[in-house]
């Protein structure tokens, strides 16, 4: 620096130094900053100072370079879907927006495989994936990103049969704390080669490296598919013929728990006429011989269990609008109260503690001031809670608070986690230790080892050391 | 240290401190030594300085601690099977036999999951898993521990179905580099809570910490099982019929192809009647609906692809007969040559690439002056040589090498892997840099990170920083 320049503040040099090679892909309006600052989630906006909008694994590394050098935090943000304040930029810095790095690198149908930049949404995927006779399983509501779906660890509805983003991620580029880039893999579907660096960083929500490239595993689509809805006097049985239908070893492709008040908000929400009471959403995949089995398997374990009835959709057009309202629910949810915000939660326990879980959680929701509704993708022994609530109510986030706090004590007293696949962003930190034990500090350990300047999502997954 | 005391060397003050604790279970005689000193393959015998044999997962925490304090190396040790020298005392200190650990902790039938010590083998787990109607798939070759397929990220025949150790583990019980004990995970099937510690242990060879319990996923014994066997003219028909398959979707639970030569050995040590050409040994599982489509497709798909036969194995005896006979291929070849052993070794690269890569390692198969046989998990893209050598001849020795590092380069110029199932060890690190590139530094920063003294198994997965 020499005498004729004026004294930079860390956070000035580094906009001035990434505006020389970003232009005017770095923003600093009030606008552009708020809109990144939050999810879709019950957490207040953080917002950065800047946002840039990178266009390739190369600006992304040159942008953590410069933030390296000063020291200044990075948050990704991808489709700003996060439920739980994961893209809340805690302590200010620089927010690498990838939703501009849109480009299907590959698709490979002879090895069932594609590599995809990381702003390329699920959604946009399927849609290049028609002409294949292949497609992208893994489907969180709302217009994620696979890279930020990889960077939670994101499921869903088709979880059940085809997994979730731990087991369908190949390989990843990632952009270090340093700005060094690494390949985690390559494309064999089984390697016993030295450390999973890929299943590392799926999950680790921006703490350890930035997510720029995702090589994604692909199914065919399915000969058959065939959809059914069942309802229930009770949440209870629905709940137990789903835990029959799994330890009986049908491989149902989708099994969704909606409660009597998400079907109300439902049929609200998308002009439906369901019967508002518990429901199990379900769909088949196979042959036709192999799903005509397993729904006869199914209705019969649903109907043993006091199942009111069981309705077949095996229309296309019919499973569509069935699948649709199912991923609006959120949106469903926040119709429900004029101003009102969903705080979404969800927890995993053990197929066999799901009954107990659900059952015991039904009576807090019952009681509670707000409206709730439970949904789930009850065949992983995952389900949510939407509780919706008036996000300037003291009262209201306070109770909130301590139901979820309630389930998650719950959940993991079951031998089961605090979030199955929303991620555990800020909002969930506080159950970390609870959850993990001294686990935690193995685990930050490896965020030490691989940020030691700590400017990577700060604030996120990991308690500080004294809580 | 009183002046009574004479000086006592760090190796003979642990093993002095071990033994107060450990009484007999610590062994210094050179019978035992010699006989933890190397796995089944070719690589020379490093004897370790003393062996404990370990009851508890507390006793592995406490000889870990011992040895932490003096800074003397400690190399875990299974079932003694593994093929790249994982066992190898390369820097002597203690070896940690977990054989005895061999406690059934819980089996879980409404969850599908068990819990087991580290020295259980699959056979015995799954012999006590009769009277559920539940199996556990993963069987590589030989009386493995199941903490031992763990740390190398073991899969075999069942893997194209059923997955590797990597979709097979939910949560281990680790011993960490200074003693401490850690869980990975709960039993929720899915989570993201966190860093997946499970998966970063798993394939981590005894280098990241010591897996004294694993919890896994078990499956239903299939409701059909049937089995086939299939010859052809020669091997690339046999690869092509099988990357049809997988691409078709064919949901086989095995495929393997064992080359000419193979089953010659496997005529000769099993006393069986093979047809002594490229072989394909499938086996199918489902309903008795969907086993015949899979079996019609596949017989189709064979047949379309200039099967010679294609002959159906349905009853158990038959089965039972052809797996033995395959499970035993490393035997039979080394039965090939008196004093020969066998130099295992394995790839696995992209299944569209599986056929160029057989197909030019096929010249090297015939060019070698010594029996090579080929075997192969090839439903995905996986594949082993067993080149029999003498191993007292330098010459054998330096031209199975050759031979080897020429199939290993080929496998990751085809974006495949150095080893699938076998695992790195001290065998192949020397292609972890090719394979890798930046990322072997972030995997030894990682190593760094949780064994600084670096006393566990030292020599194994990862290149020193100047290779």
């Amino acid at each position: 620096m020499n005498a004729q320049q004026p004294f930079l503040s860390p956070l000035s040099a580094v906009i001035e130094e990434i505006q020389a090679f970003l232009g005017e892909r770095i923003v600093t309006s009030l606008a552009e900053r708020e809109q990144h600052g939050h999810g879709e989630s019950y957490h207040a906006t953080r917002m950065p100072d800047a946002v840039c909008y990178a266009h390739s694994t190369e600006e992304v590394s040159r942008i953590v370079k410069v933030c390296a050098h000063y020291g200044v935090p990075i948050v990704p943000f991808g489709g700003g879907t996060s439920l739980e304040g994961h893209v809340c930029a805690l302590k200010g810095g620089i927010c690498i927006d990838l939703s501009r790095m849109q480009r299907i690198l590959a698709v490979r149908p002879g090895d069932l495989d594609a590599t995809v930049e990381a702003g390329v949404t699920r959604q946009q995927l399927n849609t290049e994936l028609r002409a294949t006779g292949l497609f992208f399983p893994i489907d969180p509501g709302g217009e994620s990103t696979l890279g930020g779906m990889a960077a939670t660890r994101a499921s869903g509805t088709n979880a059940v049969r085809y997994g979730t983003m731990r087991e369908n991620v190949l390989s990843l580029t990632v952009v270090l704390a340093d700005g060094q880039i690494i390949k985690t893999a390559n494309r064999a579907r089984k390697s016993s080669a030295g450390y999973d660096l890929t299943r590392l960083f799926v999950g680790s929500e921006g703490t350890l490296g930035i997510i720029t490239e995702v090589t994604l595993r692909l199914y065919g689509i399915p000969e058959t598919t065939s959809a059914a809805v069942c309802t229930f006097p009770d949440v209870e049985s629905a709940v137990t013929s789903v835990v029959t239908i799994i330890q009986y070893g049908i491989p149902v492709a989708r099994v969704e728990l909606l409660d009597a008040r998400t079907i109300m908000a439902v049929n609200r929400y998308s002009k439906m006429t369901l019967d508002e009471r518990p429901t199990l959403f379900f769909e088949f995949h196979g042959s036709p011989a192999g799903v005509a089995e397993q729904v006869e398997l199914t209705q019969s374990i649903t109907e043993g269990n006091g199942a009111l009835n069981f309705v077949a959709a095996a229309d296309a057009d019919a499973r569509n609008a069935l699948w649709k309202a199912r991923h609006n629910v959120h949106y469903a949810m926040q119709a429900m109260r004029p101003n009102g915000r969903v705080w979404s939660t969800d927890v995993c326990v053990p197929i066999s503690q799901l009954t107990p879980c659900i059952t015991e959680t039904e009576k807090d929701v019952l009681a509670a001031s707000f409206f709730i509704a439970m949904v789930g993708h009850v065949g992983d022994g995952n389900f949510h809670l939407g509780l919706v609530v008036d996000p300037s109510s003291e009262a209201e986030l306070a109770e909130a608070e301590a139901l979820n706090e309630r389930l998650v004590r719950r959940a993991i007293a079951l031998d089961g986690t605090a979030t199955g696949e929303h991620g555990v962003g800020a909002g969930k930190i506080k159950f970390m230790t609870l959850e993990h034990g001294a686990a935690v500090n193995t685990m930050r350990t490896l965020k030490m080892a691989l940020d030691p300047q700590g400017i990577l999502n700060p604030g996120k997954v990991l308690p500080d050391a004294d809580v």
